[in-house]
């Protein structure tokens, strides 16, 4: 139904239209979204982009879906905790800055490693602070002068969620908060922090979907990205 | 249809069956829920309390509620910030300790009058500690000592919340959370804090119904109470 | 990227930070929420608790987190039941008094002994009121002459959660209501007895989340705990 | 558009299908619920009621609504608490039986005096029981011989709702749960009692919607009358 | 911690309280919700009313704890599809009438069976009614006939959950609705049915719990045990 | 900082981009969602309109704004009941067809006419049939022969919105069910209807948001004026 | 309990009620909505189908269910990926009209597929374009101008949903809006798209349940029936 | 209660404490939340800043309550539609940058005010583009080179709130999304667009809460405030 030279355009697959030209238009390659897509459909993205030499991240990636790419020949990098899947034949042009990916606690490190891998895909320097949720206050400032270095801050936190309202009074860098699903009953699978988060008191402060580690990431380093340019031009 | 003699144990009313003997089985008298009665209805209750003699709290009163209740010779104290009505005829016998109450923000200040008056009522010391939010820390850093000195702190917020959690992490006493309906949007009307607190990762706290000034603080003084008696026996 | 006193300090983990001050600063240790946890960072954390011969209770631990532990050769106790384990090497400075723990029925047995054996951790004597539900009141007035004993009552409940409302009108210490997930269908998972609790209209009765009885529990024990500091002052 | 001899089965109006047949059908006569009629439909609807002078009650009826049907010249009787409208010309065919209508607290008499009002219109005998929640239970035990005298017991409360399986396990007849949005907060304008009505552990219990003490009444003079029936046959 | 009188009362056992007295207070013996019980649990109640030979009724039993009942040498009847269990050495003192149990869709089935046989527990006399939803009237105007000679109809529903509302308006006796959690997407479980049922414009309808067939039947057994012992009197 | 031109072409407002182009694009006119709008940017987008005598359709408009734009000597004409507003001086290019809009009752006859009256806007034929509600099947049944006559069926309906779903089941043309706001209690504002036609058991049936006559209208006529083309192709 | 002559026009069956007439009513014959259903009960209904040599088709339907079927020895069709099963011995009269099946993501194909599946099977011509969604708009107009010779389009999406609302400001035909549950967290498992499509500000659209590619499809094919018809009188 | 010293470090009020050390600590100084406050408190506050010479910006400010302060003798600037108030005396040290200000309609304007004043009340340059939603995306297409010159994108739209994701992918700077309330039904005071845009599948996209337009624009403040600092270093 598609003409072929649509085909060329979109990465020459039928069942996924390939965003080749985002990067030109946004500054940034694609990521693929894992979850829902068979095995097949996915390595044959992936492969689109192998064959294109083109750098790829891949979120909530499956094992079994990470061992279907692999078991194709795709030279590709998985961490099992955050489900993150890297292209090893190339990297994006990367971004200069620094990002501090802090946890309100252990469980929530999973989401901060989405987060804290998809800066690095990106280019960026990551300063891991995790296990500081406000319960224990002292551990957060024992961290704080550190944090205040870097140019922005990622706010994991699930249960209260209120690690980001916290820092983002501490700090004077933009501060992205990202609810977990953390937690059991009234949580109610993340709901609680997520209204937590939007409503701070804090200013400075914004908010992305529950787990989207990758989304806080995408949006620092496409602010560092563009930070870049302007002190370029 | 009733029985007169149940009517003298209900405290006379046909349309109220007044609880006179809760103190006995409680340790605390009455207190009257005032939305939705008829200014009739309200000023027939507290005649009756007044008619034997014994204290009452009413809360949520409106001013037209107090209003006629004042028109018909009832000796009355009513704060407009909290809505809190009390007889001026006689007191509970008073609880012994001190209660911090604490607010968020500006705005929680009636929902923590009322508690705070609620308190006063049942004979505790009330320390005020308003607009100590976490989103700067160090206001509330700056009362920590005092606070600690308190039997129980109330910790009232709307918004994100935050403020029970980070005070239980900081005093050594229960904390009573109480969300409020402060906020827009995403708050729901106080949902968001009831969450939020409901979900604390701090030990120590629990949790009343949104704008539940009046139950917090009948909680802890219902813990100082039973504290008296123990301490006594 | 932490300094090795820092971490010290923290226990000696780099994923986790722990709170060896909290119990000069709340009185009470840490304990620890189970799920989220790898097998290997939870025996971490347990070791480090092991190796400076300090107390810890976990909550919610899956059996095969408990086996990872047990083989580890650390010394610890466990309920099924209940998924409460805890350190066999030390024990908190015991708290004095009893807390009343009831449930309305039998499947809320689970998180009343989560809530009985955080009290006995902390060294409160624990009396056990199980299937006491308002369905058959007679069953709730035969023990209530006990109950009446105790110095706190812990009402555990699923479904319409109408037992602690009952209890609060029947006893005169502090009510600290438990909802439970028990139930089906408009329980939507505990929201029903969750919201019932809070809109209670029994005076002197506070709420934790669904299925937390720890949390009501260690806020029982900070009330008995912080008595024990008054009456010795 | 409609053709005329369609008209006189609706009762003539072009904007409503009166359906007078209905009482040969389920035996009843029909209701109206007033809200969001205008003032000239209701007068319109009732007038037709009239003509044919066939009983009518009208629910949830303002004020002004009343006030336009009288200035109308209709007889009819009025009650504000309830907001019920009934017609003056003619009753249904009366039901045999009593039904004692229970209620929470004061706040609930509007919406347990629609039910027990709707109740009277169909013939039953009303006991009235009200102020009798589940906070203070002697209330509730002192009434519970008369109440178990009744043909059908119907439970109006708000805030935890608790007050119909209290009711359901202390008598022998079927119960019908009111909930009613009194009350604030984590109410969420009845949602409360609505879940935890439905989620009780008694049996012998059914629910109706949040305030429609209209619908509890019709269902239990449906059951009385169904009763009848057999008893003839 | 119980005295032995108690336990005899009680049934004998530690961790529940078995309510023998009911019977003689409500009129019907004790069911047991399976749920959450272990196996043990379960033996040892139905054990109990085994051995005073006492009749009695599970609801949602798992096949796994019916097995554990049987190979514990308990005569029992069971159901896979309702997961209904009664005793096989005892009946309750039979209800006199018919229950027209009716279902939207042949996925309500389960659900439906619950309720029935429920009913034919209590001793009623059972019609069954199924797949004649709404969407093809003609299916349902077929059978009007006979289902309007039951002294009680049970409408069990899931998606729109209009059955009911479509009932009530074409029969005289009382209607009992029941949603489900059959469906997928918005119906939420089952609260897509539970909601329109709540507000349906029909009178004489009353619903219960989200797959509670249980809930309706052991209603509408209530009703007619009340009528029989009217009718005797 | 908009250039002149692009003033021009999108109706020369400054803070409104009037889509002038969109009759072309797909084949209707604008309409205006008056809501929030101020009576100056109201007037000033009606204007637009008149001065370029395109035809405009308004919805939601309150009577101030009518008031407003009437003042402004705009020849509109306004319907307070629907609180539709459409332009004297021009109407679209009339499509072919017949519409039947129905409601459950007559507190749903505001949306139906907004439906009725937006269809008329667009040329279509209507045939209302208003209170024709699921409780009262023969009303339904008496209209059945005359609804088949039309080309689509717009079934408005509040409470628990089973009308849509019955239409459904009797008729060959598409339905588009419209859930209203006409209800209290566990309607929640229209969700239960909205849900309810969700989750309809009946097939050929869309939804639209509650309240939203207009747009059901502006679906049919769509409809419609896409099959006028094919016709003619 | 049913008469031999009522099975035969209900398709013989004892628990279900096959609504043969459905077609001569409606237009269409019956689909078969397979969850909930035991594998004998759906090889039977669909046997009854065979024997009476109508067309069917079942959605939702797991490998298992159709394994059984096959067993049965009937002849179908089976597509994995949609669920979707239809009869090889008959189809329906066929519409005729082509209908574009747009999806927003890769994830969201196997609902698109029920869709176009449903179409095929009703005699519509389908055009598939997938993975066409709004982050990427250049994708979206890269299609548009194949989309616009489609009678209907049918916008399948999850995530934030607005691939309806872009496209029916792009096309003059009826848009049929499917939500899907592809996403996590703050989708609420389609409530996100759900609730987006609803309130679409583009005219034109309707919408129908979460993953409902079946009910899209059956609309629009009843709308393409439903033209032939009026072309053809 | 509170120390002398505490109040002058505070501002010197007894219910407030201002936060003027905020600015050393994250670069910005204080802004209120008008309401909730009395005119007395919000007069008192407002002083404070001006006697201090202090910068200050109030959020959702009624009338009432600036027409208290101006009558007080306050030099302040008052907008209507986005309820800002900001000092006449002093003004932040201003950031660098454009933001450009978007809005799917009319009726999100007043957000969009908030928003783009704050955004000058901090010193950037303000690009508005109002009336840019989607379902006319020609309109959006002929800003886009002008919006792709902003240092930021601040997207505030009601309804299906799919501005943000459409700007995000045709943009490389960071886009900040505002749900707005605007809307109705299914809206749900703006839930529908804050799903949706939480949801977003486009990257670079971070969410505020509900007609937050400050959130939003204090973060891209304190994004190009941080970038400042960065580029001098």
């Amino acid at each position: 139904m598609n003409k072929p030279e649509d085909n060329l355009w979109d990465g020459g697959l039928s069942f996924a239209k390939l965003d080749f030209a985002r990067e030109a238009r946004t500054g940034f390659g694609e990521t693929v979204f894992c979850p829902g897509k068979t095995e097949a459909q996915l390595v044959a993205i992936l492969d689109a982009f192998h064959k294109s030499n083109r750098p790829v991240l891949g979120t909530k990636c499956s094992i079994a879906q990470f061992r279907a790419a692999e078991a194709a020949g795709l030279p590709l990098e998985y961490d099992e905790t955050s489900r993150v899947l890297v292209s090893a034949w190339a990297s994006p042009k990367p971004v200069e800055g620094t990002v501090a990916v802090c946890t309100g606690g252990t469980a929530d490190i999973p989401v901060a490693e989405e987060a804290a891998r998809t800066a690095v895909f990106f280019g960026a320097t990551v300063q891991r602070q995790y296990d500081v949720g406000v319960a224990g206050l002292h551990r957060l400032i024992g961290r704080i002068g550190e944090i205040r270095k870097a140019d922005a801050v990622i706010a994991v936190a699930g249960m209260e969620g209120a690690l980001g309202s916290v820092l983002a009074g501490l700090v004077e860098v933009p501060v992205v908060a990202v609810p977990t699903s953390v937690g059991y009953g009234a949580s109610f699978k993340g709901l609680a922090p997520l209204l937590a988060m939007l409503n701070s008191c804090a200013e400075g402060m914004t908010v992305v979907n529950i787990d989207n580690g990758f989304g806080a990431a995408a949006f620092v380093c496409r602010m560092l990205r563009s930070r870049m340019k302007r002190e370029r031009s």
